[in-house]
């Protein structure tokens, strides 16, 4: 989080669901992909669409039957949906605009977030693209200027990201969790430490290396890291470390140019000079 | 968004807080963050805490007078200052846990979003690293592994989005909207065929060349390729539209390093001849 301020954005948060109750109201293609967002985020969905439903929420509904409800019908005013299910969230994807606002209007009043798809005005919150990596989600989204312009930004960021981030990012968490029960402290001296030497670490050590931290390896980095604070080398803690790196940077590339046009050259002098 | 399912993720998605109230109670580092990304979403807020306030807090209470009001006090419990603000979200970063965590009590009750600083099971959502290029945002979220790991995956990004990545979005956000006007149908044919269309241009058109249009080039490509369902080419339409790339990929060096290579293999076996 920075302190500069430039206006016209929204606030992007992850929204914790985890054995949460959300409606979500249509059984369409948009709908089947809230449902795979929801449950992905752990939480209880009841789903209110008359059948069909999307071949996609069926399938859903098979793997994770104890964490969804459908209730076979269009959406019910009186006694409303909301006041029975009682959710902490609702979404709308359906195509009847009228009905659509109404149910927008009916959680405005009783303070639920809503999102309606396709409709920002009745909107609390908008989705966005998303790149998932294990523990890593990153979030693009371009305030409303489009979702295939977002979903190429998208591709550029999945393509940067390394093979091993998630990897690695479990890892630290791992640490961090170790390092917490030996440092316990918050907002105090050792707590101020703690996040010193966490922040080395994690700019010393690459991906690869965090993603190859074994219990082992934690342990070392604490008895003879933390505890002299010092961050070792991963060679010097690392299982099996490899330090051969395969993957040339342009420069190299430039290198191995260099030295094949040489080589060439060099034959092709020879040649000649042989003749 | 995709159908399929990871569980373990938060939902990540972007609040819309525009001339919304927020309540804020801390007046410390976090808070001056907290502020920033608030008045960065166009909200009003109301921060309680007592003098002095970080530096940053004042001078944004200076440079945005009219959406800032300060409490100069505590927190007060009766009545409540979620009552008398009536916020639509509250953020909390003091250091005092046991207060945070009846405000959050407080807010859960009246169902109002929160955030208390580094106490996850008293949030509602958390926030993450977040990357700002005009009209889009990248949000970074470990899920709780860590801030630091974050801001690192957040550089890696930062490095990766082309540098019009900005005004690109922000252009076809504009030709979006002409081309919504011509053929404002919701869902239908026309709808599709429209969606259609801005996946061809996001997809055959570079950021480069979307970011160099202007109203002109915005017409043409609705005049000339909307209506005959065609994409012009930039090279066509574009103003002063240069070709010319100065950047060279990775296998062009390795093509320069070998023309160079020749050249100097060449060169010695010349000074080599001659001799």
């Amino acid at each position: 989080m920075s302190t500069s301020v430039v206006p016209g954005a929204s606030l992007i948060i992850a929204w914790q669901l985890k054995n949460r109750r959300v409606l979500l109201v249509g059984g369409g293609e948009i709908a089947s992909q809230r449902l795979a967002a929801l449950l992905s985020a752990d939480a209880l969905v009841t789903i209110v669409a008359p059948s069909p439903l999307h071949p996609t929420i069926l399938s859903l509904i098979t793997q994770y039957e104890h964490r969804i409800t459908h209730i076979d019908r269009p959406f019910l005013f009186a006694p409303s949906d909301i006041d029975t299910v009682n959710p902490v969230m609702v979404l709308t994807a359906i195509s009847d605009v009228q009905v659509s606002r109404e149910i927008s209007q009916l959680c405005r009043t009783s303070r639920i977030p809503i999102n309606v798809a396709d409709d920002p005005p009745a909107c609390d919150f908008y989705f966005g693209a998303i790149v998932r990596r294990g523990p890593l989600q990153v979030m693009i989204s371009t305030n409303g200027n489009g979702p295939r312009i977002a979903a190429l930004v998208k591709d550029r960021i999945e393509q940067t990201l390394p093979e091993d981030v998630a990897m690695a990012i479990e890892k630290i968490g791992i640490l961090r969790q170790k390092l917490r029960e030996r440092a316990p402290d918050v907002g105090g001296k050792l707590g101020k430490r703690r996040m010193r030497w966490m922040t080395r670490i994690c700019n010393e050590w690459s991906f690869t290396d965090l993603a190859k931290m074994d219990q082992n390896t934690m342990d070392k980095l604490l008895d003879e890291g933390w505890e002299q604070d010092v961050i070792l080398r991963p060679r010097d803690v690392l299982p099996h470390s490899s330090h051969f790196n395969l993957t040339l940077p342009p420069l190299d590339n430039f290198v191995a140019g260099f030295l094949a046009g040489i080589c060439a050259a060099t034959a092709l002098g020879f040649i000649a000079f042989r003749r």
